[in-house]
């Protein structure tokens, strides 16, 4: 799906329409707005307290008879499973691999999530074209429809590059800055006397070192440089170490 | 975390039941089983019906005064917030990248989610080394506390390899038996008149990328041959087109 409007999240009997509200709700938070249900047990999902902010979601929602109605403008159908349908002929794939072949997909996909209670039918799962997995455990695979549909979303919303770069973050502290701050700490040190002797290069590094791995911001670094340039004033006011 | 076992799920001041039964089903699903409450609002979450499958979760629960006792053997402390949390001065990283960092660490690792209501504290904040983001969407920021506490494990959980090489998938079909299929295929498109010349280079080929385009398994691959042989065989028997 080249962009979020191509995916339709298809849920097939889903019984609580508190699970229905928090697939919407997860829907709106990832941003895929696109919801249908097919034979939904109740009609009480219209007012799931759980949509929270994801009314429109929910108003929006077609409600269907069939997958094949639901999934009928879509060319790729891709069904949610655990291992227990391994005896099925159908190619089960990792989300994290099967998010990538639906990313890549060019038309509109069908993202289906069986009942509660009885997951997909045979019937259904005739009508996919693969299925994808959620990798939990296999000591407790079935997680909860709305945790299950938050998963899957988050997988399609990822960023893989956002995995490896650096989050823009505030500027670091400048070498000059911490240079300041390491003279005036040693000072304060001196003065007061937990270093006796100020040009001891162990001493010297060791409090480098320690102030590099606080690993400061620019902003930061200046209330530093202020905290320590006031102690070091006051110091200088008291007597001379003995 | 070098295993899962050093990571301890720590939620604050839950409100609702079914949020804490939700989480523990999540941690049981993706295989981290140390939950945390820092003053619950109730006592129900004991008994919470959510935790499908996830009783063990919640027997074994810590229950705390405040979020220094619950990540005391923690080294550290990372907030779950939203983008409305970016007036602090922590670092706010996104999931993706945040997730390594957690993995990276080789000490215990306290993962902070705040109430349903009022998010974390500033005092809760104070205490936590730095902030991970769900991307969610800027309009619809704010994530269900079960889903949002999934997402994150299922992040932590993620296996980044699984993302690019393909699974261990059925054997595909050889070339030898797509070749057999292209001539019993050819061979019935003659004899029923769809093709006129058999040997037209170009019908040929669009032949042979049609076959390719259906990515057989070598189990369905025999299924096309035994069904193509039979079709062929009827053919034979029909009169030749006029």
């Amino acid at each position: 799906v080249g962009a979020a409007g191509s995916l339709r999240v298809v849920l097939i009997s889903p019984r609580n329409p508190l699970n229905i509200g928090a697939a919407a709700r997860a829907m709106s938070n990832f941003g895929f707005l696109d919801l249908r249900l097919v034979q939904p047990y109740t009609e009480a999902w219209r007012e799931a307290r759980s949509a929270v902010g994801a009314a429109a979601v929910l108003e929006a929602a077609q409600v269907c008879e069939t997958l094949a109605e639901a999934a009928g403008d879509c060319s790729l159908v891709v069904g949610t499973a655990s291992l227990g349908h391994r005896e099925l002929k159908l190619p089960v794939r990792r989300l994290e691999y099967g998010a990538r072949l639906i990313k890549k997909d060019s038309g509109a996909v069908a993202l289906v999530f069986g009942s509660e209670k009885y997951g997909l039918s045979n019937e259904d799962l005739s009508r996919c074209h693969w299925l994808l997995r959620i990798p939990t455990r296999l000591e407790h695979e079935s997680m909860n429809l709305g945790q299950a549909v938050a998963v899957c979303l988050y997988e399609l919303a990822r960023d893989a590059r956002a995995a490896v770069r650096a989050p823009k973050g505030q500027r670091r502290a400048s070498g000059a800055d911490l240079d300041w701050i390491d003279a005036l700490l040693g000072s304060a040190l001196v003065q007061s006397g937990y270093i006796k002797d100020r040009t001891a290069r162990s001493s010297e590094l060791k409090l480098r070192r320690l102030i590099r791995r606080m690993d400061l911001t620019a902003a930061d670094a200046r209330v530093w440089l202020g905290m320590l340039r006031q102690i070091c004033w006051k110091l200088s006011q008291t007597p001379p170490p003995a």
